[in-house]
Order: C-alpha cells, then sequence, then structure tokens
C-alpha cells in the first residue's frame, strides 16, 4: 500500500479511484505508475480501435499485469471512420520528420477526435467504477502536434464530464482530467518513469510495426519512434525494450 | 434539391455538410428528416453499442436508404464497460413508470456517457466528411431524464468540438451541436415527423424487444413504448409502425 492509501485508510477515507488510459506506450504507462503511485485505485481502459499498432495492446496487457492492476478492453471499429493513417491501411505512416515539422502539422497518423472519444469512454468506465479521475498520457511539449493533447481541451472535457453524467448531475461527482506528463519533455518522462519503476521494458511506441519472425519490430523511423529514442536519449537512459 | 440548397448552389456556395446520429428511432429518425429540409448534405452515423435492441440498427439502415443518405455504422462493444439495462441482459428494463418518475430519476437504461461517446464518434466523422453540424435527437421535454440530453450538456460539446480537432484548430471550422428536438413535446416530434414527411413507419422505439416468429415486437412498456404512445396520441396520429 502505497502512502496516500495508508494515509487514506487510517482516516477511514474511502481511496481515490482512477480509470487511467492505457496503449501499452511509454506516456501511457508511465501515467498509470504515476496513479498508483498517489495511492489511488487504477482500473486500467485500452481500446482496440482497428490500429495498424495492434501489438500494443498486448504491451497493455502486459503492463497492467505487471502493475497488478485490472484492465478492460473495449472494441471500437474506427475503420468505419477512417481517415487516419492508424486506421487506414492505405494511408502511410510519415517517416522522419523533424521536431520543427512535428510542432508545425498535424500529421495523418492523427486519429480524428481520438482523445475526445477515449476520455468519453473513460467516463463512461468511471461511472460504472465509481472512479472520479481520468488519467491520461497527454503530452503537449515533445509531441505529434495533435490538437487534442493540449490542456485547453482537457479543461474543456473537464467541464464537459460532470454535465454528461448521472455521477456528476445525481451524485455530485465531480470528474478531474489528469495528465500529468503535459508539461514534461520525453526526456522528462523518461526520466519520471525511471523513478517510478514503471516498466518500460514492456512498452510499444512505433506506430509502423514490422512483423518479424513470430514478433514484431519498431520501424525506428515514425514520430513515435523518434520521440521516443529522443527521450531516452536526452535522459541517458538505455531503452529496455 | 431543397430550396437551402438550390439557394447555396445559385450563391456559388458549397452545401452545409451535416453528420446526423441516426438510431432508427421516432427521434433521430425526425431529426434526419429536419436536417434533409435545411438543405444540408447529411451523412448518417449510426452506432453498433452492443444494444439489446438490437433491431433499431436494420430501422436506421431503411431510414437511410429510404431518404438516400449514406450511412456508417460503428461497431463498439459497450458490454465491456457495461453498467446499463441496454447493454446488459442480466439488468431488467422497467417497465410501467408514469411520466412524474421519468423525469425524477435517471433509469437504469441509461448508458453511461452514451451521448459524450455518441458525438465524440460523429465528431469524428465531420473531420473526415468536411462537415461542421452534428445533429442528433436529443430531447429534454418528454424524455427519460438521461443527463446527456440537456442543452447545457450539448453547449459544453460545442466548446469541446473546436478544440479536440484539427478541423477546429488548424482550419477554423466551427462545429455546431444541432438538436432541432430539443424543446419539443413527443406530441410536437411526431406532428414534425409527419410535416416532414419522415418515415415514420420505419422507425423502432422499444428498449425491450420480444421475438415474434421470424420478426420482433415492441414491449409497449418500457419507457421508450410509453413515450412513444403518449406522442402519436396526442399528435392525434395513428402509429404507422
Amino acid at each position: 500500500m502505497t502512502s496516500s492509501a495508508t494515509q487514506a485508510a487510517s482516516q477511514g477515507k474511502a481511496p481515490t479511484k482512477a480509470v487511467v488510459l492505457l496503449s501499452g506506450g511509454l506516456d501511457s504507462t508511465t501515467a498509470l505508475a504515476w496513479a498508483l503511485a498517489q495511492g489511488w485505485t487504477c482500473t486500467a481502459l485500452s481500446v482496440d480501435y482497428g490500429q495498424r499498432q495492434r501489438v500494443e495492446l498486448d504491451r497493455a496487457a502486459a503492463v497492467a499485469a505487471r502493475l497488478k492492476v485490472p484492465r478492460r478492453q473495449v472494441a471500437l471499429d474506427l475503420r468505419a471512420i477512417g481517415g487516419s493513417a492508424l486506421t487506414d491501411d492505405a494511408l502511410a505512416v510519415p517517416k522522419d520528420r523533424d521536431e520543427g515539422r512535428m510542432a508545425q502539422d498535424v500529421p495523418v497518423t492523427y486519429v480524428p477526435a481520438r482523445n475526445t472519444i477515449l476520455l468519453a469512454l473513460a467516463l463512461g468506465l468511471a461511472e460504472v467504477t465509481g472512479s472520479d479521475r481520468l488519467v491520461i498520457g497527454a503530452n503537449a511539449i515533445d509531441y505529434s502536434g495533435y490538437p487534442d493533447c493540449r490542456p485547453e481541451f482537457l479543461r474543456a472535457f473537464e467541464a464537459l464530464a460532470g454535465l454528461a453524467t448521472k455521477a456528476g448531475t445525481e451524485q455530485g461527482v465531480r470528474f478531474r482530467i489528469e495528465a500529468p506528463l503535459l508539461s514534461l519533455t520525453k526526456e522528462g518522462i523518461v526520466k519520471l518513469a525511471v523513478a517510478l519503476k514503471a516498466p518500460l521494458e514492456l512498452t510499444w511506441s512505433c506506430y509502423d510495426p514490422q512483423q518479424s519472425g513470430a514478433g514484431w519490430r519498431v520501424c525506428g523511423r515514425c514520430d513515435a519512434c523518434r520521440l521516443r529514442q529522443k527521450g531516452f536519449a536526452e535522459a541517458g537512459v538505455q531503452d529496455p525494450s
């Protein structure tokens, strides 16, 4: 039991409950480790949205098992909506973009309204599990330019959440969106992950995995690979994955 | 071509494009007929979320075909989240609730965060189709007490939508949530539907359909059946379905 959980228990308070969006990547795994370190009782939520990097779902399962967190997986076929290289095999994942370019354009790997959809599902699960924290590994510093990773988006979702739910309107629950990585650099995220002993060796970041024998290997050149490499390099940490 | 569409074309303006959430029920079918009457180019979106009233999805397909509107159907297994009689066969659909009771309690047929999830998916499809209107048949008068049918919820989602998307942040698209039935009584909805020649004979409202030979029959006693009966009775219209 963490110190916060011990504290909550000794004061007879119910522990804080959180739903943590867990893709199986570096960021969401670190966010989960952070939520556990707060002493919160966590439920992980993974969404199989038809992403080409399906291997990340297995990694999400492995991370949740390692951290002894119950996990739900929701199947949602976003290929019926399309519009992203992550859900449409006809669109290529961009490679070798430099950081300036990443900050400037929203790339084709952007999944329309993805974080709105993910947070909406997390909100539904939060109601069912009696949780009032929604934890997301969004990051607005070293990121791919996605609009739904910015703080103003997260605040707008927080405003929506209370109005959207039975818990918010009948029981007065005040949902909070927790984005502990929001203002960290990728280097900072790696250092936080190491400090929290997050199981980085289980995580998966690549958008465009290549089959390799019975397993998968990373492409090394998509935005997600490049940001991960940069983070580990700047933190002076060897990537264990 | 409707008069608005003719007008838009004669002025050389691109027609307004809308995504219309279409469950196959009375309300969403009327909302679709209303959007078409505005001269908008519509794409219907139905979500197979594991609802027990699966027959409504066939009706949604029939309505879209009749009105010559393209339709996408997204599969989303909300049974992994649960918490509602509509997605959990172990929970019974309440019957014979009177109107006072409906207005007072959020019933067990409430699907946690459903309209947030549906609007999030509609927002994704709006980005992909270049639409800036999201049309939803939400109603806050003769309804089952769901929090996510209220005007303040819809306004909060509108605020979120621009911040959530590439279209909103890069292209300056201002998304609007259109809920044309919001302030109508069920009687008013039936009258509007009749005036718009909406194909009411194709619609399905019952939450708890009973198998009947090769087809389905309505239970007649759930909130959805009772509200529908009331609407047709007060409008003095025979239900053609």
